[in-house]
C-alpha cells in the first residue's frame, strides 16, 4: 500500500519534514523576534538554504544491479533526502548545500525477497548498505563517514518505505503483522479498521519507520513500563546479508537469550528488519489527565518517583523544568511541571488518577485545575479538554519544524538525554547544568544561552531526563561548535555512569561512548555476531559498535 | 554471610529439599491412599532408595589446584549432591543410585576473584566447569551427558552459595546489589531489614539462588508484565573465562543491544554470574484477592486475557481447570477457577479488584466468597483470609517435595509449561491433551493417567500454559517412559510454534527443541559468543544451544 503521505516528492531535502511547512521570510522573521524574547538573546539575520543545483554532491560511482535496476534511483534530490538524518549538524549540512557523503544509489525493494537480493549483490561487490526508513535519524545513523565512504565503491541507502502493509491483524491477540517500512501513521491508520493501535509516539512518528524504531529502540508514548519499542515486538523477521531470522510469535519464552533482543538495537548493522508482528492497544476509551505546578522542581522530580514506584502505570508521568514549562508554553510563571495521565480502552481510570493524586499529595504540587476525565467512544470528535497537555504535545510534535527554521536564523538547537538512578539524579543533574552551562558560554558568539530538563520516562528505579541546549550559532562553523557542546555532555553523562542515550540511538555521534559505557568482552560477541550475518561487513558500517574512526 | 539454611548437611543426595521432608514410611502409606484416589488410579508398593554407599560413583579423576585446595570438597555425599538437577529423571537416577556422571569435585568459592581463578585453572587443564546455584534445574542444566564428561579430564561443578550477601542498598531506587549465590529466602532476609523485598518467587525459591534465577530466566510471583526474573535485573557482573562483564546500573538504555540480555538466559554457558544490580519492590502493604469458579474452562480463558489486556496488571492472574483445581483441593466441584489478586506498598488496591470484577463480569465466573481486601502493616501478622488462594500457594511450594515421594511409590509426575499466542492457544490446548492422553496411555502399564493445566502467567497476546501429567510408573524404566511422554509433548509443541519452555529454562531436556525454534542464524551467534567468552569450552558443555549429541 503505497500512502501520499509517504511519497517524498514534496520532502525538503535538508530541513525536517515537508517543504512546505518551513517559514516564509515573513513568518520566519516574526518568529524570530518569538524565540529571541523567549530564549532572552536575539536570533541572527536570516540566511537561505543552498539549493540542490548548488550543492556538492559528486556523480555516482555504479550502476545499480541490472535485475532490480527499476527498484534503484540515482537522482540529486533522492541522494540528498538520504544522505543525512536530521540531527542539527546534519540540517545544516544540508542546508549549507555539502553532500559529499552522499549515497551512489537509493534502493527502493518491494519485498523482502527484494531486500535478499540486494544484500546478495551488495555482499558480491562490497557494496555499503544502509538502511533507511523515515531518515530521522538525530545520532548520524544513517550517513557514512568519508573515510568509509571512499572505501566502498558505492554506498546505497535501503529505502523500506514501498514496504509499508499491515499483513495480517490478529485481533484476539492484540497484535499485528507490520513491514519494516510502515511509518506511524501510514500503519496506525490501516490498524484503525480493526479498533487497533501500535501506542508509540517518538518525536519522529510522523516519519519513523517500524523497522527504525525497532532498529534504534525508540521510546514513545508510554511514559512507564512500556516505555522503548523493545516491549511491543513479539516477533521479528529480519534479513542478514548471511539469510533470513525469523522468530517465533511468543507473548514469552525462557528458551535462551532471545534472539529478538539481538536485533533490536542493532541499528542496521546486522540485518534488515522487513516485517514484524507487534503488540498493539484498542484504542482508548477512558482517559484521565492533570498538571500538577511545583514551586521546587526537585519535589516535582520527588513526586514522579513516586508514582513511577507505584505500579499504577500512569500512561505519562512527565516532569518538566521551570524553563522546559516556558519554552512549551505548559506554564508561565516559572514553575515546575508535572503531567500525568492515563488511558484504557477497557475500563473507567478515575480511580487511577484518585489513586495517583492522593500518593502524591505531600510533594507539594498545586492542582490549577482539576483532573480532566473524558469517555471517547469511537467516532467521538476527539476533543481534548487538557489545555496544558494539549499545548505540551503540540509543541513536542513541532520541535524537530522549528530546529531546521532556528538554523536559518542562526541558533543552535538540539537536544541530549539519558537515564539513571534516582539516587545519582541529582548529582548527574548539578553536573550536567554546569558543565553544559559553561560549554554553550565558551562556545556562543555572544555568551548566551537556554538549558532546559524533562524527564520523557520514569522507571521506578530512575528517570530518564531529556535536556535542550539552544544557544546563538557560529555561523559557518556550527557543526565545529556543536560537537564541542555534546561532547562536554556526554563526558558528564559518562562520568556519572549514565547511559549515552536512553532512546536516541548510538549512531556516529554516541559510538564513542557507548562503547565506553558496553563492557569490552560484550563490544567483542557484537563483532563477533556482525561476523556470522555480515562476512562482507557491508551492512551501515561505523555504526554502534564498530571502532571509531581515529 | 553463610546461612544455616544454605549449608547442605542436611539435604537429601536424591530427593527435593531436606532429607526430614521425606515422609516415613506410615506417612508414606497414607500419602499414596490419598493420591490414589485423587488420581483414580492406585500407587505402587513402595520402593527405597539406594543408599549413597552403594551407589554407582567412581574416583575423582584430578585433584583440585593447589592454590585454592581448601575451597573443593570431593566427598561422595558432595558429589551426589551436584551431580543432578531435580527432574523427575534427576530423582529416579538417584533415587535408583547411578551417579556415573557426577562431578569429579565441587568448588565452592567466596569471592568473584577465586571464580576468576578457577576459570583460569579449568581452561589451562580443559576441566568441564558447571556453574551450580540450588540445584533445582528441572532440566537437566547441571549435568554433563556421558560423552561430554569422558571428554574432559574432570567435572568440577562450581557452587556459588558461599557468595550469598546482599553488597549494597540504594532504598531511594528500590534496588540492590546482591551475590549470585544468595538463595531467595537468604536475600529477602537481608532485605527485609530495609523494608525491601524481591518480589520473585518460583517454585524452587526455597533453594535457587539469584545467579541460577537469571541465568535460567525463571518466571516468579507476578503473574503478569513482570513475570520473569529478567524485568528485575538492573546490571549484571558476570565472569567469563575471558575476563569480567560488567554492565551499568541503567533503569533503561537505547545505547544498541543489552548486553545483559544475551547472559540472562544463558545457563552458565557465557559466564558465572557473581553479583546482581536487583529491581526490589517494598513490602506489599495493601492486597485483595478474589477466587472465581467457572463451570467451563474455556470461560476462565476469557476472563484471564481480557484482565491480561487491561493493563490493570495484576500481580495473580492464574486460571486452573477442573482437575489441577481439584488437584490443589482450591475447588472440588469439577469448577475451573480463576485467583486474582492486586497488591500494593503505595495504595489501596480495592479499587483496582473493583475494576477487573467489573471486567470480567459477563464471563460467568461466580465468586463463591467475596474479594478479601487486607491492610497489613510491617509487624502484623501475616494471615491470610483467602483460604483458597493460600491452599493453592501451599500446595504449590510442597509439590517438588511430594513429587520425590511419589517416584517412592512407583508414580511418575512431571509438568512442562509453553507460551503460545491467544488466538492458538484453543488448537494448542486440545492438541496437547489429545496427544499427551495418548502418550501416557501407550506408556504406562496400566494404561492410566492423570493430565490437567494451568496459565501460571498472562500476556496481552497469550497465556503460559502449564500441564501436569502423571501415571504409573514403568519401573527401573522410568527414564525412557518420562523421556517418551516429554518427546510426545515437546513436538505437539513445536508444531504448533508454541514455546518450549516459558520459564523452565532450555538445559539439556529441551535442546532438541530449543535449537528447533531458535533461528539457525541466531544459534551460530550464540556460538560465536561462546567461543569468544569461553575459548576453551570449559562452561557447563552441552547446554541451551550446544548441538545434541548424536
Amino acid at each position: 500500500m503505497a500512502d501520499d503521505m509517504n511519497t517524498s516528492a514534496s520532502r525538503s531535502h535538508w530541513a525536517w519534514g515537508w517543504q512546505d511547512r518551513l517559514l516564509d521570510d515573513t513568518a520566519l522573521t516574526n518568529f524570530g523576534k518569538l524565540v529571541g524574547g523567549m530564549l532572552g538573546f536575539p536570533v541572527q539575520n536570516p540566511e537561505a538554504a543552498t539549493p540542490l543545483a548548488g550543492a556538492t554532491l559528486a556523480g555516482a560511482r555504479l550502476a545499480p544491479p541490472d535485475t532490480l535496476a527499476n527498484r534503484f534511483d540515482a537522482t540529486p534530490f533522492q541522494r540528498a533526502l538520504h544522505a543525512y538524518g536530521r540531527a542539527y549538524p546534519d540540517v545544516v549540512r544540508g542546508f549549507r548545500g555539502d553532500y559529499a557523503t552522499a549515497p551512489d544509489m537509493v534502493a527502493f525493494p518491494e519485498t523482502a525477497a527484494e531486500v535478499a537480493q540486494i544484500l546478495d549483490w551488495a555482499s558480491a561487490t562490497n557494496v555499503a548498505v544502509v538502511p533507511f526508513g523515515g531518515g530521522t535519524s538525530v545520532v548520524r545513523g544513517v550517513e557514512l563517514e568519508a573515510e568509509r565512504h571512499a572505501a566502498h565503491p558505492a554506498v546505497v541507502s535501503l529505502d523500506l518505505t514501498r514496504m509499508d502493509r499491515v499483513l495480517h491483524v490478529d485481533t484476539e491477540s492484540l497484535s499485528a503483522h507490520i513491514q519494516g517500512g510502515a511509518s506511524g501513521p501510514v500503519l496506525n491508520r490501516q490498524l484503525a479498521e480493526h479498533g487497533l493501535v501500535l501506542r508509540h509516539y517518538p518525536q519522529s512518528y510522523e516519519f519513523a519507520t517500524l523497522g527504525g524504531m525497532i532498529a534504534t529502540r525508540s521510546g514513545g508514548h508510554f511514559a512507564t513500563v512500556y516505555t522503548h519499542i523493545d516491549e511491543f515486538v513479539q516477533a521479528l523477521h529480519t534479513q542478514a546479508p548471511r539469510g533470513p531470522i525469523e522468530s517465533w510469535r511468543l507473548p514469552g519464552s525462557g528458551a535462551g537469550p532471545s534472539p529478538d533482543r539481538m536485533i533490536i538495537g542493532s541499528e542496521g548493522t546486522l540485518g534488515v528488519i522487513t516485517s514484524a508482528w507487534m503488540r498493539l492497544r484498542r484504542r482508548p476509551v477512558w482517559r484521565s489527565s492533570a498538571t500538577l505546578h511545583f514551586d521546587a522542581f526537585r519535589d516535582a522530580v520527588t513526586a514522579a518517583r513516586l508514582l513511577a514506584q507505584s505500579q499504577l502505570s500512569p500512561s505519562n508521568c512527565r516532569v518538566l523544568d521551570a524553563r522546559e514549562a516556558g519554552l512549551h508554553q505548559v506554564s508561565r510563571k516559572g514553575k515546575a511541571v508535572l503531567l500525568v495521565a492515563f488511558e484504557s480502552a477497557e475500563h473507567p481510570v478515575k480511580p487511577l488518577m484518585d489513586l495517583a493524586l492522593e500518593l502524591i499529595a505531600d510533594c507539594g504540587g498545586a492542582l490549577p485545575s482539576p483532573p480532566k476525565n473524558r469517555e471517547e467512544r469511537p467516532g467521538d470528535a476527539a476533543a481534548s479538554n487538557d489545555a496544558s497537555a494539549d499545548k505540551w504535545r503540540n509543541a513536542f510534535v513541532d520541535m524537530p519544524y522549528l530546529q531546521s527554521n532556528l538554523v536559518r536564523l542562526g541558533v543552535l538547537a538540539d537536544t541530549f538525554e539519558t537515564a539513571c538512578t534516582w539516587s545519582g539524579f541529582e548529582a548527574l543533574h548539578a553536573d550536567v547544568i554546569k558543565t553544559v552551562r559553561t560549554a554553550l558560554k565558551a562556545s556562543s558568539p555572544s555568551g548566551r544561552g537556554f538549558l532546559s530538563c524533562r524527564f520523557t520516562h520514569v522507571y521506578p528505579d530512575g528517570p530518564a531526563p531529556y535536556y535542550t541546549f539552544i544557544c546563538p550559532a557560529r555561523r559557518g562553523d556550527e557543526v565545529a561548535q556543536w560537537m564541542d557542546i555534546k561532547a562536554a555532555a556526554s563526558e558528564v553523562l559518562a562520568k556519572h555512569q549514565a547511559t549515552i542515550t536512553h532512546h536516541h540511538a548510538v549512531g556516529r555521534t554516541h559510538r564513542l561512548w557507548a562503547n565506553r559505557q558496553r563492557p569490552d568482552l560484550f563490544t567483542e560477541v557484537l563483532q563477533g555476531a556482525k561476523q556470522t550475518l555480515d562476512p562482507a561487513g557491508i551492512l551501515n558500517p561505523g555504526v554502534v559498535f564498530d571502532p571509531a574512526i581515529a
